[in-house]
């Protein structure tokens, strides 16, 4: 069991907002065994999936980097995933335009069809006992939302990227969560599986709880880990969490 | 048991958003209930309480209307109520300038502490099985989730005005429900207890389902009842409603 760093003295947080892909769900094995059986259906067996899920997901920040930087406006995640899905069929010098629509459609709704980490759904739900637990994740409402009902995650409540219209890291994702919530910075915790994610809610006055998924990438380390902090907490997953926020 | 009209022959809803004052919780009985104890702390227990409550919610359409209408910018369904507070006491001739500050709060948050219908946690808790349950309330998310956790509603997602920044029955309340959704209007059914609200979500092309709550305005008459029409279905309650659609 990981340690929380000082967590007595700490104050209590009010609300719990969570990162999902990687943190709740497992975004790799899931995206790896759909695009196996897309792969096999085009004809690219002799691709692997797993590389292809880790390049897949490789796009995520430069696609979400447009909309963060105004170069283009605000649109959901579903969206982005797609254009990335085509973008890295192009890499393997497939032309997605030679694929049926319908596939494509289905390819990028892998993403609705994640599974939750082992300790997911037990650990959530012994934390909303005491906490509201929201989710504040990139993905849109309509993704969240099959994942959730695919899995099983007991959320409070959809929020993140569409109802800020913010992508994470930038501030207004995490201070716009805060506010809709009527809670102050200070008494939201965000609990992410990544030390950029912690560190960006962090600078903007957020309580962090670090959740370890060592095999996120696969057991390859974190593109992130020079970022990391001393956070609030530091659990080895959302049972142990569960535990240390006294959440029995 | 109220019936449905031709249901057999109708497209099964992909996903069920509800009202929820009225039609999911009592809103009466709890405001003339907390109103009960602020009116005996201001020394005013000569006023009824559930006078009180239903001359605090008579200013409700008139406060939306503002937002509707483009005469202000929106702002979220906590201060309006606020607002109308300030208004009914007004209108007892009370100043709610020389009541204490924490007192208006306290008093405005008794929307947040409604109690649900006794058939509604069952009976969404049933819907859930089989649909998705989303709210499409006016009231804003910090409200609703406190409802929810108070009363112990299922929902699987909060929307409404403040996801879609538009009141009911502006179209845009039910249309921009259903693109975030990713469902097509005719796939989302609302379920509401007011004729006027189920009125505008059909002109929008959504499906409908009435919920017959004869005790929302305390046994009077509903203001809205010259709008009914022969609704898709028609349920004397959730769990009638959960019968009606095949969730046993």
């Amino acid at each position: 069991m990981a340690g929380s760093i000082g967590s007595t003295l700490m104050a209590t947080p009010r609300v719990l907002a969570f990162d999902v892909f990687g943190t709740v769900v497992d975004w790799r094995s899931g995206i790896a065994r759909d695009s196996s059986r897309f792969l096999a259906e085009i004809s690219r067996s002799d691709i692997d999936s797993a590389t292809f899920a880790d390049n897949w997901r490789k796009r995520y920040q430069p696609a979400m980097a447009e909309v963060r930087d105004s170069r283009r406006p605000f649109v959901i995640l579903d969206v982005l995933h797609r254009e990335m899905l085509e973008g890295v069929l192009s890499e393997y010098g497939i032309n997605p335009r030679a694929i049926e629509p319908d596939l494509l459609v289905d390819w990028t709704r892998a993403w609705h069809r994640l599974e939750p980490w082992p300790d997911a759904v037990v650990g959530l739900t012994r934390l909303k006992m005491r906490y509201p637990i929201v989710t504040l994740s990139n993905g849109n409402i309509a993704l969240m939302l099959d994942v959730a009902r695919h899995g099983g995650l007991p959320w409070d409540a959809i929020l993140g990227a569409e109802v800020t219209r913010a992508y994470k890291p930038a501030a207004e994702a995490y201070l716009g969560t805060a506010a809709i919530l009527d809670v102050s910075p200070a008494d939201l915790c965000l609990v992410a599986a990544h030390h950029s994610d912690l560190a960006a809610a962090r600078a903007s006055g957020l309580l962090t709880a670090f959740v370890n998924r060592p095999m996120e990438y696969g057991g390859a380390e974190a593109p992130d880990r020079d970022q990391r902090q001393e956070w609030e907490w530091r659990a080895d997953g959302l049972t142990d969490l569960a535990d240390q926020l006294g959440c029995h």
